[in-house]
Parts: C-alpha cells; sequence; structure tokens
C-alpha cells in the first residue's frame, strides 16, 4: 500500500550514559534501516572487519574527506577520529532506506545543521542522580570522567529544545516504545510516504 | 516526567466511508483528549442532552457566531449547520489537554487554516473499489449519493498532501496502530512538551 518517497534518517542522540544504544537495540530488528559503516582511524580491534564494523582509515585520509566536507559529522575521540560519511547516507535515503544514528549531541548538531530535514530525538535522564548512577555503574571511568560527563550532561540537556523529539529515560521498555511510536509515525509523514488508491 | 506545555490539536480526516470513526475509537480511551462539542442548528434527537452530543442552537444564532468568527469550521449539511466553536478549544490546549477532531475534509481544510500547529491525518482507503464496497455496505445511502461520494474521494484523496500524516486503511487494526504511534510521538514533540530533570 505505497511507496516510500524519501527514507527518514534519524537521530538519536543524549548525553552519555543516558541509554541511547539500549533504547534503540529494538530498531536492529526493522529492516527498513541500514547500519551506517562509519570512519575510524583507530586500529582495527581483533575480530573488527574493514568495512563492517568501520571503516579504517589512515589519519591523513580522514583529514582529506574533511577537508572535502565527505563527512556528515566527525569528532577526535581520545587522540582518534570517528565519522559518518555523507554520501552513502545520502543514496541510501534517495532508494528509500532508512538510516539510524546514535550518536553523542556535538556529531548530533553537526547532522542536525546540514540535514534539516532528519528526525531528530534526544533521550533523557529522569534526573542526574540517576545518571550518575548509570555512569558509575559502568564502573569503567574513573571519578574525574564521571564528573566531566556530568557537567556535559547538564549543558547537553539545557539545549534539548534543539531537538524535534524527546524522551526521558525512565523505563527502558516505555521509552523504546516512545522511540518505535517516534519512528512509525515518521514513516507515515505525507512528506516521505507516498500512498497509492488503486482502481 | 515532564510536563505538557501544550495540547494537541488532532485533526482526523478522510473521504466519506473510509473509516476515520473505526480507526480513532482506540482514543476514546486516551484520558488526555478531551471531546469538543459542536453547535448544531438540527433539532435534539430522542436522547440528546443540549451540551453533551451537542450545543442545539438556532440558525440565527449559528449566523451571529460566524459572522464572529467563532468557529474553527463549520458546514452546512442536508440544511442543517454543524460547527466546532474556537474557544473551548483553545482554552483545553491551553490547559494542556489535548482535542480531537474527526471531521469532513472541508472542515480539516478549516482548521488547518486557522490553526496550523495542528496534527493533520489523513486517512485513505486501500482502494475506490472497496472504498465503494464500504459505502454501499452501510445501506443507507442511495446509489446517487454513493457516486456523488466516490467523485468527491478522488478530489479529496487527490489533495491528501495537505496533512501531515497520511494511513491507508486496509485493515483496522493496524491503521489504528499507526495512528495512535502518531498521538503518542506528537506527545513527544520538543514543542509540546517540557521535560523536567530532577536534581
Amino acid at each position: 500500500m505505497g511507496e516510500v518517497r524519501k527514507g527518514m534518517l534519524l537521530v538519536v542522540s543524549g548525553p552519555s550514559g543516558v541509554g541511547k544504544g539500549t533504547v534503540s537495540r529494538p530498531l536492529d530488528e526493522d529492516a527498513s534501516f541500514i547500519y551506517s559503516v562509519s570512519c575510524t582511524t583507530r586500529a582495527p580491534r581483533p575480530g573488527e572487519a574493514d568495512g563492517r564494523e568501520y571503516y579504517f582509515i589512515t589519519e591523513d585520509r580522514f583529514r582529506e574527506m574533511i577537508d572535502a566536507g565527505e563527512f556528515l559529522e566527525y569528532a577526535l575521540v581520545h587522540g582518534n577520529f570517528y565519522g559518518t560519511p555523507r554520501k552513502p547516507v545520502l543514496e541510501a535515503l534517495e532508494r528509500g532506506q532508512n538510516i539510524r544514528l546514535e550518536i553523542d549531541t556535538q556529531g548530533a548538531e553537526q547532522v542536525m545543521g546540514r540535514m534539516p530535514d532528519c528526525v531528530s530525538v534526544f533521550i533523557l535522564p529522569p534526573s542526574y542522580s540517576e545518571l550518575r548512577r548509570r555512569l558509575e555503574g559502568r564502573g569503567t571511568e574513573t571519578q574525574e570522567v564521571v564528573e566531566r560527563r556530568l557537567a556535559n550532561a547538564r549543558q547537553e540537556i539545557a539545549d534539548c529544545g534543539r531537538y524535534q523529539y524527546l524522551i526521558v529515560n525512565v523505563e527502558v521498555e516505555e521509552a523504546t516504545r516512545a522511540l518505535l511510536s517516534i519512528v512509525q509515525a515518521e514513516k507515515q509523514r505525507a512528506s516521505r510516504y507516498y500512498p497509492t488508491v488503486e482502481e
């Protein structure tokens, strides 16, 4: 019943530790979405394949791509570059495929600036104490890193009105349902969906 | 978790016989929506109470209200006027309550023109032959009325791009799920929803 006119670029963002990945996980089962393979300058880990987890490229090549405007968004994290190449995303959207990016707020703001038609979702924690608990619960960050992330979170949350949709992640199942509803609703958009009524 | 900043005005429309009412029925159970009582110049039927099913008013009063711009939308149907008064709708939205209107396309276009922030959904039939079957299946319309409604439906469907969301009503349960997703997604809109993150 009808056809997709243009794919949707879904951007899911929020503070570190808020549960972006967990809340988005059920979208893995939505076959209308394809996975966007990022580029990175970090070395492959055992088991990682070039073009599957990441495109593993040199820093020189990465900088060339930045200069040529080939990234939808990129960031320098712990001395390594990570970026989402623009061309495969645009091509997939033209084919009517949906793409999902789970990215930090810096990346999300770059994408929202370059792709104003994207669907942007910001995930919020129920409280700062709960966010602290989640960040500390990972057991992988130093106290200093936790404090810095909490400070960042305050600024990020203050700016959440830049996103189209907000979800407070009190309970993962409920937050996931809200995200799936947003995806479903966006699939019904007249600007994206071309229904056919048969004779 | 958070509060509603402003209610949503949901407009569900589509050709006669497409199933607007059936698809929207589960929203009766959503307590965030209130029922908008329309005005009419037709006489009350047995069991109808003024201010419950309708406000029953005279044609003179109705015309006064038209002239004073007191209707969000109105129409003359089989010699009787029907209209949605504007003021209670605006007041409810300000209080953060949601309102749902299931109206024909003429009414919907008036509302979309006057309330550009409304959420507009157009329901489509899977095919013209199915729409004909549904209209004839009611057994209450003459063949002439059915033909006129089908002719109107073609024009209405050609204009469906004026609505924000489109749903093809192939199967009622699926169409209802799509509508409920749209409502859920619109509740998460940053422009309508003000989340609070506790200290």
